[in-house]
């Protein structure tokens, strides 16, 4: 039995839910069904959301797995509404992000401790179904399977989670900022400070100020780095992140007759100590590798890459103790450090409000996908109680 | 002045060397002259002395620099003779191992401390001669210069040693078994130790079995590890392994109709934690990234890559949090880590007899060449002072 603290406890919702019916046509708003937590289950009322480059990934139908019709969104937070048996963890009234990085603590994987991924997110995240029983809790108002994303599926007012995807976070925050923890924000400081492991008084180089590039800036800069060099072709977003995110250097590619990492290598005796590749692009997740020390050098790739294309590299660019890493969210564990960045805000470590350029009502979504599409916006938040 | 307990202080030594007058040729056994060591310097009459590939790669003139005529020789053990001006960290009479990896102390990469790599090693290795002159300590007997090698030129009787590469260690352990941490045993302890940091009762692979290989196997079991796979083509290489070094399970490549990458999966529950590139082989380092855990994996280059070939990935194989790095001389410094490693030696965490396949006089190395390059060997050590 589902327990709760309303009157829906049990029922299926009918809500709003912005649906993904085909790869780039725009979201339909529409009424749609949520079925009650099943158990092992949390169905979660989705108060705010914000939206990623990977929404537009996944929306665009990049990935190879093209699963629609679909609910995207993987930046929320919410109130738990009820809860399926067994659920330990949290209960009606919590304050919750989902966590698409989820978190059982009792997999192969999460027993390791070798990173942050759980095996309820490596063999589920990609199928569009809860792990459970395979089956999706959304459906359309004439019952038709509406598929879930990312385990998390915040484009919704109502959404149910695994348990192992809902971190349970201190009421005091405001959810209409802190669901900007739920994915890139998080991310990029967690590729500073849990994979990089940028280190105090040393040197960064970024490539590419997006969302997740100006947070590997706040990442780095909280981490103690003295020099943050950042690269983008667009002056106003180097002139944003030197202004308000820590940068204290800047290079224009288009800008300098040398390739970057030299540069790079003249402003720094060598190279940086850490080099962060947040576009994507092959050649520049190249150059981020190159423009770091030879000698102890760390270049990690926070960038999603098409999956058509790779990098070549002689191994002699590692030979003297480079190393290359990427991962997921920022190395974060879903369910146990998401609490912890929510403190992080709340104590002024981790300033949320510079990254939110748009608040827009949940009927405006397609808009939002439109500012973040066209780099108009940073993060543009959807209330989705606001139609 | 140099200081010294002897009547060569000060004088110029004549001596036998081994000397390589052009690539691939049989070196020559011949007198040459030593100088005095220079300020800074130390001249070290060499014990003994074994053959790594890395001479083999040299003397083939695989590399770019192809500098002859030059004394190779980078795995010795001797007894300081002399030690120039300013020289505090080794006297006459002290037992030193000459260290290739140079560790200065003073420089930005070993104030940096972020790997093993120090300055005098990065500028000067490569050049053939002394750092503090550019010019060699080397002559022939009608006064042409020799080219010094790795900063170490341990196939002569005598050599003369930039301080930061001259390593004093406990007199009470044998030369002739001890000039093996100079380099390749080192090598692949230290890139299970220090490199890959291979965790108590964790699973490992090894790809090639030469002695790199197999004492990445011993430094996986000295740290811990509770799976150790072995890969090579070669079957009574695997049974060494097995029988003398701590390998727990064996893959022959021509024996498995899978690709080893997809074995190993197989065995280890999707993969190995840390996986190990003894061969240099662009496919084979391809392979050694692929046999490790998506989510967690280390993979370490070990083996060197001749300099026109290339590896092609995409980025998507470290995404959940791979690790490809690699390193030099198993990222132990030079000066600090070779005493300790010899004291690991005496205290009998690290065996090294089972390395020693041959000993030969001096005069013999041609022969020892040959051992290494047909696989007949592990290593085979000279006695310098055997003609």
């Amino acid at each position: 039995m589902a327990t709760g603290g309303g009157s829906t406890v049990g029922q299926v919702i009918t809500c709003k839910a912005a649906v993904a019916y085909r790869a780039g046509e725009p979201l339909s708003v529409e009424d749609i069904r949520v079925a009650p937590p099943n158990p092992g289950e949390v169905r979660v009322k989705i108060t705010h959301t914000s939206i990623c480059h990977t929404d537009l990934y996944f929306w665009l139908g990049q990935d190879k797995y093209r699963i629609f019709p679909r609910i995207l969104g993987h930046e929320g937070a919410g109130i738990v509404e009820s809860v399926g048996q067994g659920v330990t963890s949290v209960q009606p009234g919590d304050h919750v992000i989902p966590a698409w990085q989820a978190e059982c603590g009792k997999c192969f994987h999460c027993k390791a401790g070798k990173s942050n991924i759980c095996d309820v997110f490596l063999h589920h995240f990609e199928k569009g179904v809860m792990p459970l029983d395979k089956k999706t809790r959304f459906s359309t108002m004439d019952g038709n399977p509406i598929y879930h994303f990312f385990g998390t599926s915040t484009f919704s007012q109502y959404t149910v989670l695994d348990e192992a995807c809902c971190a349970k976070v201190n009421p005091k925050a405001p959810l209409e900022k802190i669901c900007l923890l739920g994915c890139g924000v998080a991310t990029g400081i967690g590729s500073a400070w849990r994979i990089g492991k940028v280190s105090p008084g040393s040197s960064v180089a970024v490539f590419g100020l997006g969302t997740v590039g100006l947070a590997v800036v706040e990442g780095a800069k909280t981490a103690g780095a003295s020099q943050i060099i950042g690269i983008d072709r667009k002056p106003e977003k180097l002139h944003l992140a030197k202004e308000q995110f820590g940068l204290t250097d800047t290079i224009n590619p288009k800008e300098v007759s040398k390739p970057v990492e030299q540069v790079i290598a003249d402003m720094t005796n060598g190279g940086v100590w850490y080099g962060f590749d947040c576009t994507g692009k092959v050649e520049v997740i190249y150059s981020a590798l190159e423009s770091t020390q030879k000698a102890g050098g760390v270049s990690v790739i926070v960038g999603l890459v098409p999956s058509t294309e790779k990098v070549s590299f002689h191994p002699e660019e590692l030979l003297f103790g480079r190393t290359w890493t990427s991962g997921l969210f920022g190395g974060f564990k879903g369910r146990t450090d998401l609490p912890l960045l929510v403190e992080k805000f709340l104590d002024g470590t981790i300033n949320l409000d510079h990254y939110i350029t748009h608040n827009l009502p949940f009927s405006k979504i397609n808009e939002g996908f439109q500012l973040l599409q066209e780099a108009k916006c940073l993060r543009a938040v959807l209330y989705t109680d606001k139609l």
